[in-house]
């Protein structure tokens, strides 16, 4: 039977209705009524779905019972009402293949929260924890969104060169790029001979698509970048990053009050559009990280931008 | 008035309907009936929109007459039948702005194919081009059809690092990453001492995203990374490029048919999704660039993809 998500069961499963899902698990309890309850999560959502697992499995003894954290499973069942708290639904497994185990004593993650900085040193698990999981599907949302807005509106999206020799205005510090051996670069007349490094030139990791995307809105009209950019601030705040994804939107035949309309419209777009696709999530940051957030996009959204000059603003 | 794109007046202009469109000229030819046909292109499509410059107009004589291939204007009116060949509609001008002139000894972009090695010396000019405005609204209707393909599907779209640490299972040579004065850079042990570069450590532009794509999709099922990749490689052909975009799925609880599913059906998605939207641009290569491309596409969308291993492929 095809794998269905768990978002898909939580969101349209019909009571009663076959499934399979497939997913990691985050707790086993054990009922002294002969079966175990099995939470499984598979990133598709916050939520996890809960597996009831009866003794009557052929593997539950030899198998169910030694699930822990982390083990991966396939579970084929019935969907039911849940009587407990929590949940709506339940699975009524009537079969549990393992597909991998995680052996407690050295799978780091457990069913607790986890300091920022721990998970740093594990962070090819941490995706499989819940603020991890909800900014990954939350930033899918917005960039989803932010094409979803551009396209809309008839903007062409552009790959703007990620390697290039301009600097666009001194935005920033930059990153050097280049093949040559550090210490070993050939030298001509006292200075470093980049006509023999890869591009013949001096070259650097942008820190804007501004300038090719310029010259594109002044053939296309209305044209937009969404891509990763850099800057080599040796500066260790959460305001600076080295590397970052960021939008350009440049507009040909477009005045100050086209560009507010669309700069507002944009905010409000996206906004909105996270607060509805992505509410599970959003509830989640509101909870455990800033309890005003969803209350700011709502406002954002809702609210009218007043407009000033720069004069006025400062 | 409010300006309307060149390609919504073609596709759904109203006879009889006023409308103010702007563009970059592409020719002018003056009638001997006293008026003047202009012709501009603005991006949004291959087509410019045929502009009728009546001998009344204030700025005929001035301006109108003046017009060379590149100024930029505006012109506002009446779309009407066209009875003259080429064009379906044109605007008959009640006036006519120019925004920028271009002294037609200086522009170097005329009404003429260009080769593309001039066009590289001007790649400020060239997305005005018919070649390159077509490439970028295609490759803009092509990077749309991907995502809308994944996120149709659930999948979750990641930004993988492109600065990094890793070289994915050697995928190709890699540009090295670093914020020191090549040949000044400290060194110890005889070595090059990286804890003092910007990162600690030595740093190279990814040649892939699969290793944390891999990462995520243990973690959220189904994944996909769209982002700049790098490649170092020394030669100069059409086939290797040293930076190129690249789509890269990945899926948990996948097998290998499900993997052959998902590529083929990706393939005839985004291949239909560009015959469809890009009609214009695709007939414009098929004439001018491979006589074959629409054909080839239409057959793989088509067509039933043979599956077979790699014993029987070889």
């Amino acid at each position: 039977m095809k794998r269905t998500r768990i978002a898909e069961v939580l969101r349209s499963g019909q009571i009663g209705g076959r499934y399979t899902v497939m997913g990691w698990v985050r707790t086993r309890r054990d009922s002294k009524g002969g079966f175990s309850f099995v939470e499984i999560n598979d990133g598709s959502c916050l939520s996890g779905l809960q597996i009831i697992a009866d003794q009557g499995l052929d593997n539950y003894e030899g198998e169910v019972l030694k699930l822990q954290t982390g083990c991966s499973i396939q579970a084929q069942g019935t969907l039911s009402e849940s009587p407990g708290k929590g949940q709506k639904v339940e699975l009524k497994a009537e079969s549990i293949r393992v597909m991998g185990w995680a052996d407690p004593d050295v799978y780091p993650l457990q069913k607790k929260r986890h300091s920022f900085e721990f998970l740093r040193t594990i962070a090819h698990l941490r995706p499989r924890t819940n603020t991890f999981g909800a900014v990954a599907r939350v930033r899918n949302a917005m960039a989803h969104a932010i094409h979803t807005f551009f396209q809309d509106r008839g903007f062409i999206y552009l790959h703007t060169p990620i390697i290039t020799g301009s600097d666009c205005e001194g935005a920033g510090e930059m990153f050097k790029v280049t093949t040559f051996d550090l210490n070993r670069a050939p030298e001509k007349d006292g200075a470093i001979d980049f006509s023999r490094d890869f591009f013949g030139a001096p070259a650097n990791l942008t820190v804007s698509g501004q300038l090719e995307a310029e010259i594109y809105a002044l053939a296309m009209g209305d044209v937009y970048t969404f891509g990763p950019t850099f800057r080599a601030e040796n500066s260790n705040t959460s305001r600076h990053l080295s590397e970052f994804w960021m939008v350009e939107p440049e507009m040909a035949f477009c005045d100050l009050e086209g560009n507010i309309e669309l700069a507002v419209a944009f905010l409000k777009e996206i906004f909105a559009s996270v607060l509805n696709t992505s509410e599970e999530d959003m509830a989640f940051f509101n909870r455990f990280v800033d309890s005003s957030v969803i209350g700011t996009l709502e406002g954002l959204v809702s609210q009218d931008f007043e407009v000033m000059t720069y004069t006025e603003g400062i």
